[in-house]
C-alpha cells in the first residue's frame, strides 16, 4: 500500500540518506545528476567540482533533492525537498561546511586536499539547497 | 578520474538499469521521483498510477530519465536520457508494453491484474520517454 509520508518522516530520510538525485531545471527542461549530500536538518550541503549543474543552478536557482531506501518493488520510501540553492563564498564558512561534508564522506579528503593545493584545478564550490519543503511517499 | 561516457555506453547503461529517477518540470521548478522502467532502445517504458508525475508531464512533457550504478564514493556511472512523455492509449499497444514491463518486472502481475479488475480503481497510465539523447559520465 502506498502511503504519503508526514513531512518529519521525510526529513529523517533525508537526514539518514548519503546519496540524493539532485534536480534542477536547464533551459525549460529537467536535469538530474548524483550527488553526495550531508543534510544538517535546515539545508543539503553538496560539494561539486564546476560543471552542468553548477551552471544550472546559477541561472535558475530552484532546486530539489529526491532521496529514496529501495528493498524492491513493493517496499521502498523515497522523499523529495525542495529548495533554492545558495552558493557559499565565506572562506570560513565554505572551510565549516566543507568539514561536516568531509566528516560524513571521508574519503573524499585526500581528493580534496590535494585539488586544493594544485593550482589550475578548479576550485570545488560549495553550496546548500536550502529545504522549503519535503514530502515523501512509501510503500510497505 | 571524472570522464565522459560515449552515448552508446550511457545507453548500455540506461538498458541494464530498471531503477531509474524520473525528471520533470512541475511551475517551472524540478521534481524528481523513482520509477522502475523497461528501455528498449528507443523509448523509456514506464508504467504508473495517476497521481503528481502524470500531471505534470500532460502540462508539461519535457522528460528526463537519469540512471546510475554506485560501487562507492570514488566508482560510479551515471547516465541521463532526454526525451517527450507519450502517454500510450492504444488498448493493443497498451498490452503489448505492459507485457515488456511486466517480463522485467514480472512483480506487479498480481497488483496491475487485480486492479484491472476492479472497478473504481484508477487505470494503470503506461506511458514512454522516447529518447532523444543521451549522455553520462563516470568515475573509475
Amino acid at each position: 500500500m502506498i502511503t504519503k509520508m508526514e513531512s518529519r518522516d521525510a526529513m529523517e530520510l533525508l537526514r539518514r540518506g548519503a546519496i540524493g538525485r539532485l534536480g534542477c531545471v536547464i533551459d525549460e527542461g529537467p536535469y538530474v545528476v548524483p550527488v553526495n549530500y550531508v543534510f544538517d536538518g535546515d539545508s543539503i550541503l553538496v560539494h561539486s567540482l564546476p560543471g552542468r549543474k553548477i551552471a544550472a543552478l546559477r541561472a535558475n536557482p530552484r532546486a530539489c533533492i529526491q532521496v529514496d531506501e529501495i528493498v524492491h518493488e513493493f517496499e521502498w520510501r523515497s522523499a523529495i525537498a525542495y529548495g533554492t540553492y545558495e552558493e557559499v563564498k565565506d572562506p570560513d564558512e565554505r572551510d565549516s561546511l566543507l568539514q561536516r561534508i568531509l566528516e560524513r564522506f571521508p574519503h573524499f579528503t585526500p581528493v580534496e586536499s590535494a585539488m586544493s593545493q594544485v593550482e589550475g584545478i578548479p576550485e570545488t564550490i560549495i553550496f546548500r539547497i536550502k529545504v522549503e519543503s519535503a514530502t515523501g511517499v512509501c510503500e510497505t
